[in-house]
């Protein structure tokens, strides 16, 4: 992998000082094109090793491009509020939205690396984090993301000379640091474990670019030229191809589904749903202030069909809980500063802290259902967006969150007499709206979507519990009773 | 202050279930409705008594209410991102958009309360703090914000009792900490205190509402019956009396502006300017590579007439620093997330940490000259931004920041000639539109507006720096200069 990168590439001053003139122009036209154009984000991922001039790379694509719609991100320590988040927060945080270009210096491949050289995680523990990173990159690149990663190289001598020079010069000497020489003790663990990151990482639509980094000249050159190639060819209309699902769920032939066969005639009478929600929520109220919980957080996801009662369910849960340490997020529309971003930078961006929970009213299922029915997205994006849902959800367990997805469901009939009902009551009527008639017209397409949700993404990780809400009082003791079993298995 | 929450108030049983169902749906009506109307937020302050019921009203509000539409935020110790951002920063991240409630749990007031009862800060430091809070609040509140602030207090008397008595239940023992014990002791200096703090900070607009926190009825009902009312008077129509400037200020009546009497004819020779460019450059990286830098944060302001050269002169700045460490934030208009919150609010989410630089392409000062000019905002909005912005600026500076603004001015003539130049070079005529023309025409307005705007925000702490620009040598040296001497006196 760094063979070619150890050949002692150079370029003239004199080569140089005739084509610098030339890229910079057209990589500014470009930049100007892309923010012009607006439909995609260019992510330069920059790596490498000590000294070989990622720094002075980033500093020169800055120079040579305008600053103001460059955002340039350094990944060292994390914050406190990064480090009570899921690995992925910050870097997700720091995504630039569509017509602008982000520079991401020491980004996602950084910390598998440094910690299997430092040996904090073991080979298998670095495996999973490479596959995650594939997965994470073909999320960003199925999303339309122009994906460059440049990967700086130097050979073990070339490290050390160029260390010696750094610090040799009264300008620059600053720029040499202890954990430096460390590090190079290091170099060919460092050589070798970057050179299985880079291989298990570098795929089809985001490969990596290895730079020799000992000649400027040449670094820069090459780096400007990589990315001006990639971005005119983009712009010029080449777009990534997006597999085509190769086949859609069906439904199964005899038409049996989990909907179908749930019993709707469960119920509770007043009283002892009173009792039962009086012990639950104690209970609930109990587990969150539970010192364990503060390692911890919690993450619940409220679907149904319209007027199945996801709001009055929710203000059961929240009543249990102090209001200091949950949040409920309306999932609506996606502003336009989400909508800039991958799909899922919404949700990311409302994740809670270790020992918060989270209520989700609406989520990141809508892709696969009001998404997937009202063709909001293509075919292409809804069958994709299962294995990507599965992969975050997976992140934020790994990171220890508890996730709980309830999916109410009601029967038509029972929707009809709901909707009559709020249409009648003057304080409810503001609760239906000319879209839930226009929904409920859909219900077969939309049962096809949740019985595909269901089937793709319940798992041990994060199952789906569907509750039969014909009977609101069962419903909410039947949630209220899951999250307490939910936690109590976690804690 | 405190003697009429002393009496011993209290709702019996019987009247709290009589009038409770009826202000809850109330509530919950006036909620809806404001979040129909969207047109300004709520906010909800709640300080006081430890055991004073503060955390049970945020709990029953949200039982109330829809929590789906309220966002509760309890500031507790500062994570290390705000520690290192101006005081206020934290509290910014956490207001509410428009048609949506707020309620913030020791908010701005607590902390100098705090600090003063434990004597970390002296008197005058506490008053200057309640006078920033006076300021803060004004400006929410004539940015259109509905400000309820509740103090929830008890007797000493009342608090040991009330203390004693949680500690006692099984159930609610946890809640009591040897914090609460430590400050129960210091309960007459926290009255003290607490009662200057109310009293300074208890203005027409956003008075303090002081309940009685001992009997749990009582207390709930008036904190509800009071927003209801507040709520309610507010969307019938009733919008707080925004004060008329009294007077607008008046250009001199000799014509004689300080964009008027600059020199324009300032230039610099090619070898001159290289020379300069590359001894500023230097200073001003090393500058920002200084051990005493870590400690401050450096904010750079933009503004000029069209075509004044503020890109050049930006990548002349950021091209000597290091792109891990600047970030440029271009100001165009605002996204719907930034306009449901008030005007300042998207420069406070791009304040730099410590340690790093911050360069605004038009800035804040979008209010005094665009909107101005272009009547996007009313008379008494940018009237008022005047004193907004310098108290903004002043907070910035207290926090370590420097702060170094620019006005970049040519010449109608140069302007002119620029413009022309713009639409002939094909790889610049992106760069001119007819917006452009337009404002062109606007010249004797933007003129006036710059110097209102210099004469009423140039101040010793953050000066303005009047640039002649007519030659673009001379002027990114200027500024380049500037930038240098303005580190060195703070550093």
């Amino acid at each position: 992998m760094f063979e070619s990168a150890e050949l002692g590439h150079s370029v003239s001053d004199k080569e140089y000082a005739e084509a610098e003139p030339r890229l910079r122009e057209a990589l500014l036209q470009a930049q100007y094109k892309l923010l012009d154009n607006g439909t995609f984000p260019v992510i330069i991922v920059i790596g490498g090793v000590d000294g070989a001039g990622k720094g002075e790379t980033v500093n020169i694509l800055n120079k040579w491009m305008d600053p103001r719609h460059i955002i340039t991100h350094a990944f060292g320590e994390m914050s406190d509020e990064e480090a009570e988040r899921p690995r992925m927060w910050r870097y997700w945080r720091a995504l630039p939205p569509k017509g602008r270009i982000g520079i991401l210096f020491g980004a996602w491949h950084t910390d598998p690396i440094i910690n299997r050289v430092m040996g904090r995680i073991d080979d298998a523990t670095f495996e999973l984090r490479l596959d995650s990173i594939v997965s994470f990159e073909q999320m960003l690149a199925d999303g339309g993301a122009l994906l460059l990663k440049f990967w700086f190289h130097l050979s073990k001598k070339a490290q050390k000379k160029r260390l010696k020079a750094l610090e040799a010069d009264r300008k620059t000497r600053w720029r040499v640091t202890k954990t430096d020489w460390e590090r190079f003790k290091k170099y060919d663990r460092f050589r070798s474990i970057s050179e299985t990151a880079l291989r298990e990482t570098s795929v089809g639509h985001a490969p990596w670019i290895v730079v020799e980094g000992a000649d400027a000249n040449y670094r820069s050159l090459t780096a400007g030229q990589t990315l001006l190639d990639a971005l005119q060819s983009r712009l010029a209309g080449s777009a990534p191809a997006v597999s085509r699902p190769a086949a859609l769920p069906k439904p199964a032939l005899d038409g049996r589904t989990i909907l179908s066969r749930l019993d709707y005639t469960k119920r509770l009478a007043r009283k002892t749903y009173s009792k039962e929600l009086e012990k639950y929520q104690g209970r609930l109220n109990l587990l969150t202030r539970d010192k364990k919980f503060r390692n911890k957080s919690l993450i619940i996801v409220f679907e149904g069909m319209d007027a199945a009662g996801k709001g009055s369910t929710i203000r059961r849960v929240s009543g249990a809980l102090d209001a200091r340490h949950y949040q409920v997020i309306p999932i609506a529309a996606p502003t336009e500063e989400e909508h800039a971003r991958p799909y899922l930078w919404r949700f990311w961006r409302h994740l809670p802290r270790r020992g918060r929970v989270t209520i989700f009213d609406r989520s990141w299922y809508g892709r696969v259902l009001v998404e997937r029915v009202e063709k909001f997205c293509s075919e292409e994006d809804w069958m994709r967006a299962y294995h990507e849902i599965n992969n975050f959800e997976e992140e934020l367990v790994e990171a220890g969150a508890v996730i709980a997805k309830f999916w109410l469901t009601i029967t038509k009939q029972e929707q009809l007499e709901r909707f009559r009902e709020r249409k009648d009551t003057p304080f409810k009527s503001f609760k239906i709206t000319a879209e839930d008639w226009r929904n409920r017209k859909k219900w077969g397409d939309y049962e096809r979507a949740v019985c595909d949700m269901i089937e793709s993404t319940s798992n041990e990780t994060a199952p789906w519990h569907v509750i039969a809400a014909n009977d609101k009082f069962y419903a909410r003791i039947e949630v209220l009773k899951t999250l307490c079993e939910s936690l109590e298995r976690a804690l």
